[in-house]
């Protein structure tokens, strides 16, 4: 078997065995195949694209590329949740906590933020003491005892994809929706669970940017994961503007801790109460996503999810004084108000202009070097929909540094846009897709 | 500017403007842009295609990448004539000797054969003593004497093609009509030449084996010349079957050297008057090609062609009896008739095959790397359309190696296919391509 047959073939447009797939992902991670073969593969793949068997066959050798995580000394169904990443995503925060007060064991391996998306181990590492890094014997004891566990990754699992990933980022062809299901998908069957929830982002801040797409996008994960035997459903949420009012670290994490004290925004809490009752009816601990969605308000109103948080936290090597009195998190040095200069409502919040400039504010990394400003960010004051007076806040902006805040008001001000009432509420969930197919909603 | 951002405006299907252009090329040359994102970008370019303004920038920059040819120094107008290769072309053998011997300067910088088709260099080291190696000056020096120089590339032109060639060698990203034409055409017009001719070949033993294909690579071409200024035509000539009889290294400096003394194959003569008359109309020696074409016949009848073939090879250090002498050239020990089975009539003789069988005896080279036998080769004994009767000799095998003759016989009577007379008789030239457009034949 030759690099260059299985890369005219793409080329022409035909379809690839599972052998030419292998071929590919194992020469590739043991460096025989050069990185110039690979990535003219990649951009074939790109405008001729796979089919879902291909994709498959390509997420399965990803995933035989490195370690697979076994989760089988956790007791009952292990279930995981993935976002494609959005502005103002801090659902694991909160959703962890109440899942696993409602029994269901959550073994969450997480990522850091790049650009201008956030990662879940930034934020909680707000939190002193809190340590996300663990043997893969603590992670299994901490989520038997506490039901949560949220660690940075614990095995060497699919360097095959890293690889690619690294390859794709420099050569303009990372939006390819079998690519990015592939890449999804085989680090989420590498970590173990026996069911996964996938929140699907589409909308200015969102990696998709259109519907269908992120409609196709579910659909092939999905499919990955049913085929491979891990039922796997994926909602269609919005992402037009950011998630809640916080984006940046300790504020999203003061945000997440509201939610679990009953007192969460409106869409963030409805968001959370979807992925939740899916995920207890994948863990069988709800019969239908009505009953899930009752025993998490229940377990929101009788504080059961907040004591959750407190002992995860704890088990996490956290100090819960933290939590219990959010002024401790680390706390911006400057925050400026950014006001209305009309009467009207708002239209939009794009939520990518807002995910920049609280990268820039230092929220987030540039690269994978840059360090995080874990107070800095922005903190909404109002969401689409809302009436707002002329000179009225509409969001304020936290930082330390000055010099990161010059010309960031302008920006943010350009991105929330006023004027009449739209003609249509917004929507926060688009969407279910599960091994039954589409629902539109 | 950022080579990522080249890459998805070609992915997208847009149109990269002269400076991006200049900037892939200049920095793949120098290094500062890595072979995968280059790699990305040819295949970008490949299925997204090139108009005509963005070869004729690749062209340039490509150019612009090394050393041009200054040939000033020669008096008169300068043509140079390109084949893209085929079996059994020794036109530039018989060509250069013609068009000189009608006062036209012809001086060629010519390479080496690769694969199934043979290189001038190559053939014409049959005969003892001729050197190809000349500085620019003895290049120079040369021409202005005999009118015809030889010689292997005198100055590192074109340094960017080469290093793109042997990328896109190893890519599956060779045969687009964009980079065959930017490649051909940045080599010729780096070689200084005042007007080119090409020879494109459609068929079985050539690059093109669809003829739309072959005029659409001769328009780009001829567009390219005419548009930076150096008069350009094209003929389409079919490489179905070898041209002439002969294919091997020394067995076709005979034939050349036959053509001269006016006893050559009629496709083989042919041609070479075909493209010696519109030499010659470029070259302001002739007013147009029947006139061209009379001039060619004449010095082939008078014998000043075959004097300007010893000048020449005298010039070059050749030693004159091997062509007064053909006995003298390299002759293969070994000389095998493959016989007809049956009656009936040649219906095709598929060039590739023969390629690749006078290959195998050792006439060319299987990498860069490979010795040549100078001496192997096939003389076929029948060509297209021709009448055969059962135990006719079709072919003769010509080796010094008997092991690399094993199973050539049946490969090359598998070639030769015998059968009822064809209905349309065979065709030469398919059409001309100049800068008032395509005319077909």
């Amino acid at each position: 078997m030759r690099m260059y047959d299985i890369i005219q073939k793409k080329r022409d447009g035909k379809e690839l065995s599972t052998e030419e797939i292998n071929f590919f992902i194992n020469g590739y991670s043991k460096g025989e195949i050069p990185d110039y073969q690979a990535s003219a593969l990649l951009m074939a793949i790109y405008l001729k694209k796979m089919n879902k068997r291909e994709t498959v066959d390509l997420t399965n050798a990803m995933v035989n590329s490195g370690e697979t995580v076994d989760l089988s000394l956790i007791e009952g169904i292990k279930v995981d949740k993935h976002s494609t990443g959005g502005v103002g995503d801090k659902v694991t925060l909160a959703l962890g906590p109440m899942v696993a007060a409602c029994g269901l064991p959550f073994a969450k391996m997480s990522g850091r933020g790049l650009g201008h998306t956030g990662g879940t181990l930034d934020k909680l590492e707000s939190i002193k003491g809190l340590r996300t890094e663990f043997s893969r014997e603590e992670f299994i004891s901490t989520v038997n005892k506490v039901k949560l566990c949220i660690c940075s990754q614990t095995a060497n699992i699919t360097p095959a994809d890293k690889k690619l990933y690294a390859l794709r980022d420099v050569t303009a062809t990372v939006d390819n929706i079998s690519l990015i299901a592939s890449s999804v998908m085989s680090k989420k069957i590498a970590a173990g669970s026996n069911a996964i929830v996938l929140d699907v982002k589409v909308g200015s801040g969102a990696f998709m940017k259109e519907l269908d797409d992120a409609f196709l996008l579910a659909e092939e994960m999905v499919g990955i994961g049913n085929s491979v035997g891990r039922e796997t459903v994926a909602i269609i949420s919005n992402m037009d503007e950011p998630l809640g009012y916080a984006v940046g670290n300790s504020i999203e994490v003061i945000e997440a801790i509201n939610t679990l004290q009953g007192n969460g925004p409106e869409d963030f809490v409805e968001l959370c109460l979807t992925l939740g009752s899916m995920l207890l009816v994948l863990g069988k601990k709800a019969e239908n996503m009505n009953y899930g969605r009752e025993m998490l308000v229940q377990v929101i109103d009788n504080g059961s999810a907040y004591n959750k948080l407190l002992e995860f936290v704890e088990a996490q090597g956290g100090d819960v004084n933290y939590i219990r009195n959010t002024e401790l998190l680390p706390k911006a040095s400057n925050k400026f108000e950014i006001l209305s200069d009309c009467d009207g409502y708002i239209k939009s919040i794009d939520a990518e202009e807002i995910g920049k400039c609280a990268l820039a504010l230092g929220a987030g990394r540039e690269t994978k070097e840059s360090n995080i400003d874990l107070a800095a960010g922005i903190i909404l004051n109002k969401k689409v929909d809302d009436k707002v007076n002329k000179g009225d806040v509409l969001a304020y902006l936290l930082y330390n540094d000055p010099d990161k805040a010059k010309g960031i008001d302008t920006k943010l001000k350009n991105a929330i846009k006023i004027g009449d009432k739209n003609k249509e509420k917004k929507k926060l969930i688009y969407g279910i897709v599960d091994s039954d197919g589409v629902k539109r909603m």
